[in-house]
């Protein structure tokens, strides 16, 4: 292909993309950021010998659609469809699976190192964005390949934007580089003549500092931040620009070592909606491609409101009767609604960028000195800040709240989004409340509950998308610690479920109301510490028990309840309802909930089954 | 007090550390580099007004001494004693507690941030290590607090070392900072020059550039990586000259804004054998203070390897045939006895620094090329890679074998260096292999069927400390997964026990032998996948049983058991023996086994309080 043909071939795929996410809503505004630059990478390097590696991956369609997957592209994100992000499984051409952010440097020095050992020459490139910049591991993978030096290329894609607005330092040094590009050309024609004339010499001592630039720092370039972590930095160039991509690639691809090219793109680059709110066209769901509006289905309902929007208008209810709250989120302020608080309250609010570990950490922190942090994490997202919450804030007994919002199945984003094991990996944390809520007046006062005083260390987790009740804003009330709900009583088996899959087991027992089976059905709402005094009652009482989590039955609510059951000799037969032990792929959550058999049939096949087998 | 009464003081510090720590271990080496910096911190701020955190913490002990626990410092890292790191709840001088690497900016950064809101002034100063500055955390602070700029110091402790001699480009860059002080001074020497002569307007067209760093670059320090993430740099400075450090700080007191103050110190200085081999004196035992002799206790009986050196010897074995396999460690080559094979084959083996999660990322990168990374961390260590090990290994299934050294109770280091949480936060990701061997020869048959053909996800945690058989170096044989071991068959009760804490179970079993008592004890060698079969057969034939683990019994191995028990519809009496849900502080690993009652004497009794409640 000659270059031409590329720019025409971007143009198509540009095209396409608008075409297909108007209809199936997918990551448009990312992939539509990096299709010259996908273009480029593909046409320079050979791959899959070489190695491509997509940071997060939300922004690989462009790359999916030209690596075989063109015409199942209509299945993107759908149950059975192909992956919204890369995934080794699928195709030889994504050489690493993504979906959490700040991952690709050091999966791609793994590779170059590999491919030296291996004594190949294979090129790996690792693409990943400014925001996936602020994450630790990135920066983790860069101080250890700089160390190194195996030839690798980190293609920095800088649209100064995550989902929200990119922040922290880094952020705003990119943006200085990339403004310095005619200082960098202008660098080197200094150079060129001083090392021609009589300047040279006559200032040489005098201007030292210079030589020593120049001594050290690989013709200045040691002023950079990357070339100081031992990257040799090109940029900033603009990553819409195909032939100038391609030209540079192509020098690139010659030069040993490590090496940073830094491009400057446009999130929504083409679609003029998508480039004018970033923020919207993430992910905005269906659109009309012509006019550029975006589909909201409306119904004559009153559609309950989501739960991260109870979140984030119930935080700044508290925050202004208690001057203590604080609230912070690793570059999700959007996704969780903390949005609504930094409004109102922009002195309160932190965005930390990408770097869960940091916001739980820096959390520690502020409860040192006596604020009382609501730190929101999303529940697969929280994995990353895992010693954080030991290390930082459960052993110093520290009053932090963790809301771990898209807890459980999410849809669409899959295997990786999945908040499955947050249960399992929080309960084994001494000092630890855990508590979920069935409905949203429930998180409403499981916060309200967190912020009084000296609860330490208080993990509330939902789940994605609305909750059940239309009239939720009720005065707040105290929830007593391990204390379940009752919801029905009954006397043949016991349901104990906990959070908002409990509103499944409600509609599986109005299924079976012809049955004639007697169900009680009870609310735990804590995991940690576990109502005791209800499971006692149970114990004595029942032959028969069903838990019923969304999340995996591995370690999680279902095993605090037989660990229990066992410490105290009761004998119950004991059915586990949640997340197998697999990893759980894409789809809508009512087919993932179906395919885990927690959904409202799941449940009553399986009252049903245990009845029979009493 | 005077400098002269400072320097003194400094002097009495050290000789202090040095007696007490000769006759009671711990990590003197750390301590003696930072006397002269503690005392000048201590000095010029008000603390515990304003907040001083330290890194890791083990360094701590000038602080510890002069801020009250002088008198009980010969109790150090002893049983019921003060504790080896700050502690919160040790004095209200450890502002924030220590133990893991990389936390102290983020922490300071919170501390910082939350003195603004509530309106005070203290100073806040986090010190940190070379070694932790390669952690990722330390990375999201630093970018995190030079965006937002609230008044707050880091020191930089640079000693270029950690346990292990530093690694990383940032190590790399630190040293040639360090080596240009001069030249520090000399650029505001041109500064004030050029600001007053005829040069600034003849050149300013001709040097573009130098205006740019001068008008973008804080007086050219944006050259400095640390001015490039927003905090002004001051260094780099001795940090053994109490004096200089002194005047910085006191200047530095009076300067708005995040500052780094990079000074340079020397691991052990005051004590030349220390000063001579860091490594070795990171935490040397005991040792005569007059000759500098390390005092390494002689038996006449042969003692058993450390599992650290099975693990050491092991894999130099399985690498001779196995060209696949490569060895990975985050900055404990000597710690987990990696540096054996780092002699043997250094090409093969990779110190990547302080930086787990990297660690294991990498470890992916490297499997997806057909390499079969044994990627070596330390249990407590491991949560910091916690998402590292779901999203870029059991959900790619890849071929990872890892080492999890030091896993239960870790004795003197305590509650944050306890390897309390593996089993239950691995047990609950799919795909996960998890063993856990009994003995020496167990570690090294476990090694070997873990690099046999696709394995995937392959854990294997082992304790601190020596096993139990002299010859263990026995031909390899396959461990078939999932298949316990039979060591004693019996009728009345069955103890499941993993791992080393069946050593325990034996002795207790011996200690019952005139008890009367039919004990079964199998040593189970897997949490995950669970031997069914046995399972199985001890559901169908006891009725009661003893699960014992060095691990927490809240969703650990014993949990594995009663939701198999659950599943199934065994009704046994279980007793569960292992790591209570709270945290254990420190002592020696007899004592805290003891105390969480599976030490040998607790494994009996809990035998026979069982059977008497047949």
């Amino acid at each position: 292909m000659k270059i031409d043909e590329l720019v025409e071939l971007c143009s198509e795929i540009r095209e396409f993309l608008i075409d297909k996410c108007s209809q199936n809503p997918g990551h448009v505004g990312s992939s539509l950021g990096v299709v010259e630059l996908t273009v480029a990478l593909h046409y320079v390097f050979n791959t899959p010998y070489d190695k491509l590696v997509w940071d997060v991956g939300h922004q690989a369609y462009a790359h999916k659609i030209i690596t075989g997957r063109r015409d199942k592209f209509s299945t993107n994100r759908k149950y059975g469809g192909i992956s919204g992000f890369p995934k080794m499984s699928e195709s030889e051409y994504d050489a690493f699976g993504g979906g959490h952010a700040s991952v690709s440097i050091s999966a791609a020095f793994g590779m170059a190192i590999a491919s030296k050992m291996n004594g190949e020459n294979r090129n790996v490139i690792a693409v990943i964005g400014d925001g996936s910049m602020t994450g630790g591991l990135a920066f983790e993978g860069l101080n250890n390949a700089g160390y190194l030096k195996p030839n690798m290329l980190v293609v920095l894609n800088d649209n100064n934007i995550a989902i929200d607005k990119s922040v922290g330092a880094i952020g705003r040094y990119l943006l200085k580089i990339s403004a310095s590009r005619s200082y960098n050309k202008l660098k080197d024609k200094i150079w060129n003549f001083l090392g021609q004339n009589f300047f040279r010499n006559t200032l040489q001592k005098f201007f030292y500092f210079i030589k020593f630039i120049i001594i050290n720092g690989n013709k200045f370039q040691r002023n950079n931040i990357f070339e100081s972590l031992g990257f040799r930095y090109f940029g900033a160039f603009d990553g819409h620009d195909l032939p100038q991509l391609v030209e540079t690639l192509e020098k690139l691809k010659n030069i040993n070592g490590p090496k940073l090219l830094h491009v400057v793109t446009q999130k929504g680059k083409g679609f003029k909606p998508a480039e004018e709110n970033q923020t919207d066209w993430h992910a905005p769901g269906k659109f009309n491609k012509n006019t550029g509006e975006r589909i909201i289905v409306k119904s004559d309902k009153v559609q309950p409101l989501r739960y991260q929007d109870v979140f984030g208008k119930t935080i700044i209810e508290l925050a202004l009767a208690n001057p203590k709250i604080t609230g912070i989120t690793p570059a999700m302020p959007t996704g969780c609604s903390l949005n609504l608080m930094m409004e109102e309250m922009p002195n309160r609010c932190f965005d930390v960028g990408i770097a869960e570990g940091h916001a739980v950490t820096f959390s520690a922190g502020l409860a040192t000195m006596g604020l009382l942090p609501f730190c929101n994490i999303y529940s697969s997202f929280m994995q990353r800040a895992y010693d954080n919450i030991i290390h930082d804030v459960a052993i110093q007994k520290l009053n932090v709240v963790f809301c771990l919002d898209r807890s459980g199945l999410v849809g669409e984003d899959g295997s990786t989004h999945h908040g499955a094991y947050d249960l399992a990996y929080l309960r084994c944390i001494p000092n630890m409340i855990i508590a979920s809520p069935m409905n949203e007046t429930e998180l409403r006062n499981m916060m309200f509950t967190a912020q009084l005083p000296n609860k330490g260390c208080f993990a509330i987790r939902y789940p994605k998308g609305g909750g059940v009740i239309a009239d939720w804003q009720l005065p707040f009330s105290e929830i007593p610690i391990a204390k379940a709900r009752t919801l029905r009583e009954g006397n043949d088996i016991a349901i104990l479920s906990i959070g908002h899959a409990g509103n499944n087991v409600e509609q599986a027992i109005d299924m079976l109301n012809d049955k004639n089976i007697s169900i009680a059905h009870y609310d735990m709402r804590f995991v940690k510490p576990v109502d005791e005094e209800l499971l006692h009652f149970i114990g004595k009482n029942f032959k028969q028990v069903i838990t019923v989590e969304n999340g995996t039955v591995v370690g999680g609510f279902g095993s605090a309840v037989s660990e229990f059951f066992a410490l105290h000799n009761y004998m119950l037969q004991h059915k586990f309802l949640g997340i197998p032990d697999r990893f759980i792929q894409h789809g809508s959550i009512a087919q993932l909930e179906a395919e885990c058999g927690f959904d409202p049939k799941g449940i009553a096949a399986a009252i049903v089954s245990m009845k029979n087998n009493m």
